[in-house]
């Protein structure tokens, strides 16, 4: 179908998003009928403020696709915005649709999780009543590995190698005195224990774990237990690494980071959960114990992307926009495992509909029988995700990056 | 002088500290009347425990030179053991050259900082004094900056490095939405600021500054300035990163992270100054604030590192042992840049007791004329020291390492 395209990024941002739009780019470029491709600036949100910037312009440039593709976060800007029914949100509807009409859209994307699945699919139904043929077809994103149908999130890969390598070169420094000394780590995820798993890829030369204990979400922290798996640490080293999700919580379902404190604006303050876990070791061991938050850090180390991770979030971008030219719409582009060793993937589609909104919890064998650390099973399927590095282009010993907002902003 | 060699580190870690046993190590084992090399395990504080072991059997296998290199954290473990006078450690200094003559060391260096400086010239006064000829060299290590005498010192170019890439994808991460948000990052740095200036690298494509406002020891930080300077950006931005040191205090040299609180063992409990800069911001203005301590992690990024830096620091090893194997004595290899652009430094030695418990502060001229970020002289320093990546080997997508303290104990 002759028309044109637009692709938008939604939800937390990731190092590989950018190389799905780098994927869609690509597989949309390629296609004689398609015209112009427009990047919808901050998702949906931007969108409905007819907020377009054209992509070939910029992409066609020098290296400007590969510098994008190691770009971190998401280069068109993202929102958090959420879609309604159109039964109870017709306005916004209308107008996306007047919208794809006014720019002769018959091809949209959305890189995103499980909201913006949601997002696709109710646009994609929606197209079916409207006047106008249009494509519509998600692209999975997430740091978070949580979404469903898909073996595991483009994303997910990137953080897990900086968790691993950070937690690796971390373990050093903090054995580096003849003295007893704890580091923890707090890793995102607020009800999937994934990120946090990752640190079990952390390994010495011998093959013993770097990081001595993994909380999770997916199994409640209790102070007693885990002072007891402390006290089994300690049995056998004297340095020692925790990593927590920030979503542990206890048994009854309130989060650790929960203090009950209250900001100026009247706001629940939360505390990490890591720096609550560090104090707990504090306060009941004489030992040095440091933490640290990784924040943001986890989810942008494009510096240190897997090359795996990055060139699945390419196929897949593509993958979709083949489906699309194809006639696929209210689909997500998807892969599913065939072997771990050696590591191998078939690229398909799965129905939005299915992912949308859903969540895919870590499998408790996934974890040891202690659910403080990765079974061997877990670590199977962790492994081959990081396995790779991407040759960087760096320019004054940074990265180069393209910010492609800040070049719609620019151009206004 | 035909004898054996030990080579120790001392005080924090660095990503380059390891380069620079490298250096020693291949400056010594090149030479035929250098037959054992010992590698100190805990520095001084090991020696002193005869806790040595052989590098060559290790070294001169495979790639193991160049996993060392690469490898973050002192490999030898290291100690926070600041030697006496001889008069009133009679018994350290006797012990240490009893143990000097009994594995015939005729040559010993020492990687550290200022407090590691002292250390040599200590033992280098000595033994004019006692019945034994040994050549004692210093090799400059600290990611502080702070050592005189020395253009920069060895493992700071790796921590600038991750810094301003560190900084530079985060504040791509900080302005994925489309909202006011702060991202408040604490890096390391008690009295001297340099490595929070190093933020100041993190530039975006335009040339534009990624971190917005740096606070360093150096100069007093007040909640009033802070806040102007905040509402100074704002003006221009809604989205902006800060960076402070965990070093800065008030005008009265109070540090910001001494909150009078004590634990629960009476020790006083230091709050990250970050985390209080961020909480500022939260009381002050309803925006979204964020805060990550780095923490272990900018000392430890060698999967980061900086190629000029870890050339430097093997070069600077090298030239330990050429000086220590041609009599000299009581030296530091260190180096004087030439010129900032193209970069050149000439390589030489100064006298240890100059360096010995002295300081490098930031000079004013390296900051702008409000205190608050990097001078153009500043960024001229600092430009070439964070050039090149380093080529890591990898194993199962995690950096390869190798930990001689660990070899040690299981030698044991």
């Amino acid at each position: 179908m002759k028309g044109n395209c637009l692709v938008a990024q939604s939800g937390g941002p990731s190092s590989a998003i950018n190389a799905s739009l780098c994927g869609v780019y690509l597989g949309m470029a390629a296609n004689p009928d398609v015209d112009i491709i427009y990047g919808g600036i901050n998702g949906i949100q931007g969108i409905l403020e007819e907020k377009l910037i054209e992509l070939k312009p910029i992409l066609s440039q020098g290296d400007n696709v590969k510098i994008l593709a190691q770009t971190p976060s998401s280069s068109l800007g993202s929102c958090r915005f959420k879609l309604g029914t159109p039964e109870d949100s017709p306005a916004e509807f209308a107008k996306i649709f007047e919208i794809f009409k006014k720019y002769d859209i018959r091809y949209f994307f959305y890189i995103g999780g499980n909201d913006s699945m949601d997002t696709v699919y109710r646009l994609s139904e929606y197209a079916h009543t409207a006047d106008w043929e249009i494509m519509i077809m998600g692209v999975p994103k997430t740091i978070d590995n949580d979404l469903v149908n898909i073996d595991h999130t483009p994303g997910f890969g990137s953080c897990a190698k900086y968790i691993a390598t950070a937690i690796k070169e971390s373990a050093l420094d903090n054995m580096v005195y003849d003295m007893e000394s704890a580091f923890v780590v707090e890793a995102m995820g607020r009800d999937a224990g994934w990120i946090a798993l990752s640190a079990a890829l952390a390994v010495d030369s011998d093959g013993n774990p770097c990081c001595d204990l993994i909380y999770t979400p997916e199994h409640p922290f209790s102070k007693e237990k885990f002072l007891a798996d402390v006290a089994a640490v300690r049995a056998k080293k004297d340095q020692f690494v925790i990593v927590v999700s920030e979503g542990i919580k206890s048994a009854d379902g309130v989060y650790l980071s929960d203090t009950g404190e209250v900001d100026a604006f009247g706001h629940v303050r939360l505390r990490g959960a890591g720096s609550i876990v560090a104090d707990i070791l504090r306060d009941e061991l004489e030992i040095k114990v440091r933490d640290t938050e990784l924040s943001l850090l986890q989810r942008c180390a494009a510096h240190c992307a897997s090359a795996t991770d990055i060139e699945e979030s390419m196929e897949l971008g593509k993958l979709a926009a083949k489906g699309a030219l194809e006639g696929l719409t209210g689909k997500m582009a998807c892969l599913t495992r065939v072997s771990d060793a050696p590591y191998k993937v078939e690229y398909g589609y799965t129905d939005v509909s299915e992912v949308a909104n859903a969540v895919k919890h870590l499998p408790d064998s996934y974890m040891n029988a202690d659910f403080n650390h990765a079974s061997e099973e877990g670590l199977r399927y962790l492994r081959p995700l990081i396995v790779g590095n991407v040759d960087i282009i760096e320019k004054d010993g940074t990265p180069e990056h393209l910010n492609l907002a800040a070049i719609y902003r620019n151009q206004k």
